[in-house]
């Protein structure tokens, strides 16, 4: 059977900062990264597809709050609306997708799931909420939104501003993994734990959804693991990982081992909320039994020595 | 194999008029449909669900609108806004579905997938476009969108303001059925054709959205034919059809050929917009080969007889 590829994507994959976020820029940017992608497609790569939905989820909490105060409609928690993104990103991807494969000629079956994905109630990380969600704000729309909503915010690493968090535990089971490793074995293109999937708890009466985002790497290289990926993309906005980044002495990493990437974490290297989560991601695959995991941007793809890649 | 049956309800079995629609009574809405459900899942049934979502549509344009007002975010054609319906309600479903198999002590596979039907670009019903959907507007605004968008808007009847109208083209063909049925044979749960699907068009770059509402009982009667679906049950708010509906002489219907409920409808017997297109779904599903569909409320299915049969 041809190499599978379990492949994450950030949800500014189609909704991109300094545009508009109209559909057509979407679908655009959408078509723009799966004609990045093609050349695994090429290569026969069987293609499992995690995407996340950072802008997405925080404009579906942002319309459902002003839906609240402007038509009085109720507005859902966080699981609803990042079930919400599934749908939407997951059609947008199939659209995009689909023109990439019509315009080479290629007919390749694409199924999307609704994944829910189980985490612990007793993840001690709902005690610390730290992952950025929705649009940035000024420090003072922050503090604005905290006194009226309770939520609490962070600045953003990178100085875009500052962005609101919220708890992200650990992936410890994805539904229907089983379900998505048939259909990438058959050859279809899947795309599953969007947005990280839909946290979910097991309680006495079946599982249950929490206000919470899973971190859409860890998520997607747990489903890697679970389908027994040969190979795990986490694409980005560089072309490689780095250290010292943006720094005098900026290294660009080619390969590394897991021990090497842990050492390089230890000494903050990279940015949380940036490049640290995917490493980790990265780690948690090659540790479970995956050979590598390649972390590069979407545009450096059709060489198949692109990236930095992490094995055992 | 044990018996297949297509089961398609309204977006109403979870968001109830007279209801506030909080996700707590949502949940508990669509618990209650499914374990009046369960009487089939306990005779042995395989199951595929197509679920209608109006009010949620409604809602998501209403928050849609809201969001670009207050917040500036782009509001997404219908197209986008049905496909986050699909998630939210498939999240839902699977949540409510879930806590009944776990109260019953069973464990069944739940699928839920993004689902696109294909629609005619030549469909004659996108001349006429007639499903009032999204907010209501006043006539100087509504002649304003009009001007920017093309969309086209009519007065409502009830005096509340003037809405967008949208065409409801027939489904031609449902992409992935070939999946459903795959999932269905391997007795999975299978939900699918949320809101009549993701309505798209052919076009010479692949498959495009376009701004339309397909029908739900249309679309998963279409879907039962293509799965091979022994029974269609079209779940609705009154035991069975009837006849001089809810006037002198009404006639609850028990069984009714094809030529029967073909001559009823050409009476207006049954009311555009409720009763009418259930009917026409289910002369559709049994002029294809289908055995029998079953139009009653979930509250009966306890009982094996229950509701109106249409047979060939």
């Amino acid at each position: 059977m041809s190499k599978l590829a379990m492949i994450a994507f950030g949800g500014n994959a189609l909704l991109r900062s300094g545009q508009k976020g109209t559909y057509r820029e979407q679908l655009d940017n959408v078509e723009a990264t799966f004609e990045q992608l093609y050349p695994l497609i090429e290569r026969g790569y069987r293609m499992v597809i995690g995407h996340g939905n950072g802008p997405q989820v925080g404009n579906v909490m942002l319309q459902q709050e002003a839906g609240a105060r402007q038509f009085g409609i109720q507005a859902m928690p966080m699981d609803v609306c990042g079930a919400e993104t599934q749908g939407a990103i997951a059609y947008m991807i199939e659209t995009g997708l689909d023109r990439v494969l019509h315009h080479h000629g290629i007919d390749r079956t694409v199924v999307s799931l609704v994944t829910r994905v189980e985490v612990s109630p007793d993840d001690p990380m709902f005690l610390h909420p730290t992952k950025p969600v929705g649009p940035y704000y000024s420090r003072e729309e922050a503090e604005q939104l905290h006194a009226e909503t309770g939520a609490i915010f962070r600045e953003d690493p990178k100085g875009n501003g500052w962005r609101k968090v919220v708890a992200s535990p650990m992936p410890l089971r994805i539904h229907n993994v089983n379900i998505v490793k048939m259909h990438a074995d058959a050859g279809h293109i899947v795309v599953t734990v969007g947005g990280g999937g839909i946290p979910v708890i097991h309680t006495s009466e079946g599982y249950q959804g929490v206000e919470a985002v899973i971190d859409k790497d860890l998520a997607s290289a747990l489903c890697a693991i679970e389908i027994g990926a040969d190979e795990f993309y986490i694409l980005t906005d560089v072309p490689k990982v780095y250290l010292n980044f943006r720094k005098p002495g900026e290294l660009a990493l080619d390969v590394i081992t897991v021990d090497q990437a842990r050492e390089y974490l230890a000494q903050g290297q990279f940015g949380e909320g940036s490049m640290a989560p995917k490493v980790r991601a990265g780690i948690l695959f090659v540790e479970n039994g995956g050979k590598e995991c390649i972390i590069t941007e979407a545009g450096q793809l059709h060489n198949p020595a692109c990236g930095t890649r992490i094995i055992k």
